[in-house]
């Protein structure tokens, strides 16, 4: 498949064609690299329609059940909508983990229409895989995917990672944590926009209701922008609360989109990746490229033989190589 | 103070020349971080001395009482031992956090002569805060203190964080933690080199001794390169386990060092860190000198504008400031 053709699939909104685009962004093969750039500029004026919204939660918690559920109650309630689910998960450093890697875990999401499920990559450095994700994300938007979850492990890294690439965030949660529990969150509950007490059916139910006034009280801890986060009680597996959610979630991207904050996040998102970036390439080509190879591997001999603290040994490269005074 | 009045002071392990030499290498402003580039420069060849273990766990696990305990312990099993402490809270992404604000904490370390707490910097980016934590434990390293502790709470990056700047990694765990909760500490339990199920008396002893059991299933699950992770009962309130834990710390170091791990993990963390450090510093420099800003606008406005991706723009932008080829 050429460029344009590749580039035309996405934007009717062909699977197949998404998939490959995805697979070629993925890849690390210097040629495929070069494509997806190409792809990538091209399909840029498509993107930005998406609502993304990100979604974490631990093992158990009832996550997959959760997105089916939710993604399902999406499409019902408005027929034009397409979701596209993206798994990310950097939590294992070592070894690598992918999650949504079962797509049978979603029996309804799979098979719908007008669902599309990828799942995690899984393993590589956190900064290629940011990179993987967020450009899956604009081949999905360019796709005419209106609203993309965005999947990850409430452990590690990736909260904070998704946080970085989605304009909501929500945090699903169990019903039965222990007090001690809620305290560790306090940072990452900073990262949630509403939270979801799921679970909360059967015999967890007097416990999720206890739960989420726990979540609201370890909130006021919380400095809030506007008003505190949203704390809803869920059953993915009844199908209960998912409305709610669903209403919290646009009440709050209206409210940003009116103060001006939803464009904002975007703009800092977009300028962080940005930066970021510029690390990962100044390395690559620093690493590889004939010109700079000889002092950089001078640099870093410097800084293997303890010689050189490795940030001064960084700047004075750097410095170096543009050319600019010390 | 003078820069050599204070590199010397750091050299024969003058208290307050470190914790200036600490404040330097913390500082943002300019003038400072020359100096603070020189200081580390004169210090590196008397760097790398100590042992860097990182210490992490959760809040109510009771982390400040187990580094009191176990820091004494150290400090009286060997009378000519120095023991550094340095927090690193990189955990609230949003407001910053600071641990170990609070040196009363640790009445006993807080008081040693041969003992040096310095609390964590707080808030400012990941990169920022690693960044300062690695040169403070340069400096204490410089400072003759052969004992590092680097203390972290068990949540989002900072454990990644911590476990890419120490030599032996040990995790604290509750007794009464749920079996759900052991599944979502899978990335992270692969990051531990010993595990201490602390709280190991009174009424839940019955308890840990599960906890163990639970612990070391779920490490079954985890690769393991050499034989697998250790899991030792503690209580630092009554100061129990912690010959164990001391004892099967230096084991592991032994094996490693034996084996050229030990080497091979510091070699490959200040490459690591040399490599981080180039992405922010190409990034300082292109952000504002005169030669670079304009360009870099230009780049920054196109990502904003949506007209390029990035990734794309952060590659091209390299390219083009060291003039190589597309």
């Amino acid at each position: 498949m050429d460029l344009n053709t590749l580039q035309e699939g996405i934007r009717q909104g062909q699977v197949r064609a998404l998939a490959k685009g995805i697979t070629l962004v993925e890849s690390t093969l210097a040629a495929d690299q070069k494509k997806a750039e190409a792809l990538l500029t091209a399909l840029m004026p498509s993107t930005g329609g998406a609502l993304k919204i990100g979604i974490s939660g631990i093992p158990g918690v009832g996550k997959s059940t959760f997105i089916e559920a939710f993604g399902s109650f999406l499409l019902n309630d408005d027929t034009s909508r397409r979701l596209a689910v993206l798994a990310v998960d950097p939590s294992s450093p070592i070894h690598g983990g992918a999650i949504l890697g079962d797509k049978t875990r979603m029996e309804e999401l799979s098979v719908h229409p007008r669902a599309f499920i990828r799942p995690s990559p899984g393993g590589g450095a956190a900064g290629g895989i940011s990179r993987r994700a967020r450009e899956s994300i604009l081949l999905m938007e360019a796709g005419g995917y209106d609203t993309i979850f965005v999947e990850t492990i409430g452990v590690g890294q990736s909260e904070t990672l998704v946080a970085s690439m989605v304009d909501v965030f929500l945090m699903l949660q169990m019903p039965n944590m222990g007090d001690e529990l809620q305290g560790m969150k306090k940072g990452i509950l900073e990262l949630a926009d509403i939270i979801a007490i799921n679970k909360a059916d059967g015999s967890l139910k007097e416990a999720a209701q206890r739960a989420k006034i726990e979540h609201e009280q370890a909130l006021k801890l919380v400095p809030a922008e506007d008003k505190p986060t949203p704390v809803v009680l869920t059953s993915a597996k009844n199908k209960e609360g998912l409305p709610e959610i669903w209403n919290e979630l646009r009440a709050l991207v209206e409210t940003w989109k009116k103060s001006g904050r939803f464009e904002q996040k975007r703009q800092d998102q977009v300028v962080q990746w940005f930066e970021r970036e510029l690390g990962e390439q100044i390395q690559a080509i620093a690493a590889e490229h004939p010109a700079y190879q000889g002092l950089f591997k001078e640099f870093e001999a410097k800084v293997r033989a303890r010689e050189l603290a490795p940030s001064v040994a960084a700047r004075t490269f750097i410095k170096s190589i543009l050319n600019v005074g010390q």
